[in-house]
């Protein structure tokens, strides 16, 4: 794991320590949400095989899934030119998003006209409105 | 243009009036770069049809291919539950990266392996190192 470890401190986070993580079906290669990683949760991410985030309205690492069990099984970690995001290739059980679309980029411009069908219904997911 | 300048403007953009802007290709959804954007770039994006950014390391605005004639044409542009990152999906003339890379996205985690091939010459295609 050191030249791992050395490769996941090189990246460029900014100046609160994060970067930001897209993450697409390994499949489609559709984008499902972008969330934000620090140094541990891109270390977690790598470890378990999951993917974990710093969340930065709560404050707090998170794993998708950990209430919902929408989780994802990590396939693939990229980095870009200017190492400062990553792209995450995942299987996702369920759905990507809180509000119960397999993807967060349900709305398109034009006032943002939903284009996307739920799959669940978050009110029998989430006990909380918040909760991921 | 009233409901769509509102709408621009509804997006939550962070503490320097940037959000984040993923880049996909129209037709495989492959994620090209991720770049930053604010109001007024937006803006330019929908009314020109092609991508504009804030580039954060050179304090200014830039159009995608400005240097190198790599423009993208802007299909549709999408934003996710939380409103602060939009998807642009697009057909890239050239490659996305200028690095040579068809996308930004060319190394892979594990001492980031190169898993793709350069279809042009940065060296040839950009006189300075930095220009876009």
């Amino acid at each position: 794991m050191g030249g791992l470890e050395e490769t996941i401190r090189g990246l460029k986070y900014d100046e609160k320590g994060l970067i930001p993580a897209v993450v697409v079906d390994a499949g489609t290669q559709q984008v499902l949400m972008v969330a934000y990683m620090n140094e541990a949760s891109l270390r977690e991410t790598v470890r378990t095989g999951r993917t974990h985030f710093w969340s930065r309205s709560r404050q707090k690492h998170w794993m998708k899934g950990e209430s919902s069990g929408h989780t994802q099984d990590v396939k693939a970690v990229y980095t870009d030119c200017d190492l400062d995001t990553v792209l995450v290739e995942v299987v996702q059980h369920g759905a990507a998003c809180h509000e119960g679309y397999v993807s967060c980029f349900y709305r398109r411009l034009g006032e943002w006209e939903v284009i996307a069908e739920k799959v669940f219904d978050p009110k029998t997911v989430y006990r909380k409105r918040d909760g991921r």
